[in-house]
């Protein structure tokens, strides 16, 4: 099943302790594409500025991705971000942002309307709920962050009543909802409107909440976590791609697609940028997801 | 198979966001056992002073346990902590420690020594290897912190290529070894002697690593977290205790009992103190951990 991504498309400057990288390819769009084309027929929709590599988007051409709704500004410059991980390397201080072509709303094409899966990547409630009316999609899932949360509270809450799925980390969630155990958080998300809720926990991995059932997993084990950008946005590519290959919105296929978003993300912090995903072929995925089956099983 | 634990038995005064208890029963040695007597017969061994409350062992001897290995000490008082949780109550804040008979290295019985388990709770490294010694068990299991890690690092370095299995949390098992990277971290420390190491992760879980295998876990999804004191002896109980009930050293029985461990810590701390392990029944731990099998479980 064809699944849309509006987000962003972005030139990351990246400082960890294993080294920088200066405007590499990056935003939520790209990272949850690379992720999402391994399994499904992806099309993309944002904003870039006359500077954003056309080179950045043959390998998700090549996985047979729709880049038709990228829209491209010529007299502007592409959404850059600059930030350094240190220690545990769990958060990003986040040094420079600048906005650039996301000013713009971004432009739906006709053909991707009425999809039957769709990801609003982290933008304003505002655009997202404008998005989620013009794509009038199948099952809708978002992304949020703290700044949302903090600025446009009743616009999340009134996008909230109308998504499917959320998908948000732990901090967000209890900031969101005013609550510090992630259980109770999780069920508060869930009275606020979406049928699923996701909480990404970083290294510790990430819960699904849903009326009928939880399900967690930890991280996939890896001990060469080098970048962590694009974690969250190709945990939820992974997922949502490979959900929307299953089909069915099923709790079997749920838990089979939050370990494969667990694995795709793994592919992603083990290099800079997008370079994991841009190498990661369908098998590599296949065995990870194998592996992480056998690291949580006990008493089969 | 028998289970020693050396430990402590302490008088615990407790303050979270859930309420405050003054003088309530704790200690490492409590918490293991009252885990651990769910599944084989503990024998407990430390030092407690004339004011330790004789009815705190009542639960403990009704399942069974050994408790001739506990000295009173009739001049001198209990050990006394104090801490304070706040916020996602990951970390406590030790307000008093007053050591007490602890200053006195605990006695171990004749009857004590050979048993095929043992688990040498938090204590400095000097006196862990001296019970090692002296108690000549099986399989030996031991705890460690911070504060061991900074004023006994040779002593520590010791008593890890004697143990059997190491249990620490995850600050602990970066500060030892120096690798922010949780499994870097794991990996290293079986470098250091064990066959198995344990890295608890409070909310986020536990990892068990072994040179044949790794494993992980989430901890237990309960929404009523009050007071976690205790949490991380509890799991060593209830891993330890199912392990020894099932005998075999095996990768199948380990991944078990991280279970068992994990629904045990989960009983600990939904209750202030050890009302929680005082109150559970085998059956509730059965329950928990067919819940949390199915937590886990995906593609089965």
């Amino acid at each position: 099943m064809s699944l849309v991504v509006v987000g962003s498309f972005g030139l990351d400057t990246v400082e960890t302790p294993f080294g920088r990288r200066e405007e590499v390819l990056g935003g939520s769009a790209i990272y949850f594409s690379l992720a999402a084309s391994l399994f499904t027929d992806v099309r993309l929709a944002g904003n870039v500025g006359a500077d954003f590599p056309e080179a950045a988007l043959e390998t998700l051409k090549r996985r047979g991705a729709d880049c038709s709704g990228i829209q491209v500004y010529k007299d502007q410059q592409t959404f850059r971000w600059a930030g350094r991980y240190q220690g545990d390397m769990n958060e990003a201080e986040t040094l420079v942002t600048e906005l650039n072509v996301l000013a713009e709303p971004p432009k739906i094409p006709d053909s991707y309307k009425g999809a039957p899966y769709v990801f609003l990547a982290n933008m304003g409630p505002d655009t997202q709920l404008e998005m989620l009316k013009q794509l009038n999609g199948g099952k809708v899932f978002a992304d949020t962050m703290n700044l949302w949360i903090d600025i446009q509270r009743d616009n999340l809450l009134k996008l909230l009543g109308q998504l499917d799925g959320l998908v948000l980390n732990d901090a967000e969630a209890r900031t969101l909802t005013g609550k510090s155990n992630l259980i109770q958080a999780g069920n508060a998300l869930l009275e606020m409107g979406p049928e699923v809720v996701i909480i990404k926990k970083g290294e510790h991995g990430a819960f699904l909440f849903a009326p009928s059932f939880h399900f967690a997993l930890p991280a996939f084990p890896t001990d060469a976590v080098v970048d962590p950008t694009g974690a969250g946005d190709s945990f939820a590519g992974g997922f949502l791609g490979s959900l929307a290959e299953m089909g069915e919105f099923s709790p079997t296929n749920l838990r089979r697609a939050m370990a494969f978003g667990t694995v795709a993300a793994s592919m992603t912090v083990e290099h800079f940028s997008t370079e994991g995903l841009e190498n990661a072929a369908r098998d590599h995925l296949e065995r990870r997801y194998t592996q992480l089956r056998d690291f949580v099983q006990f008493d089969a």
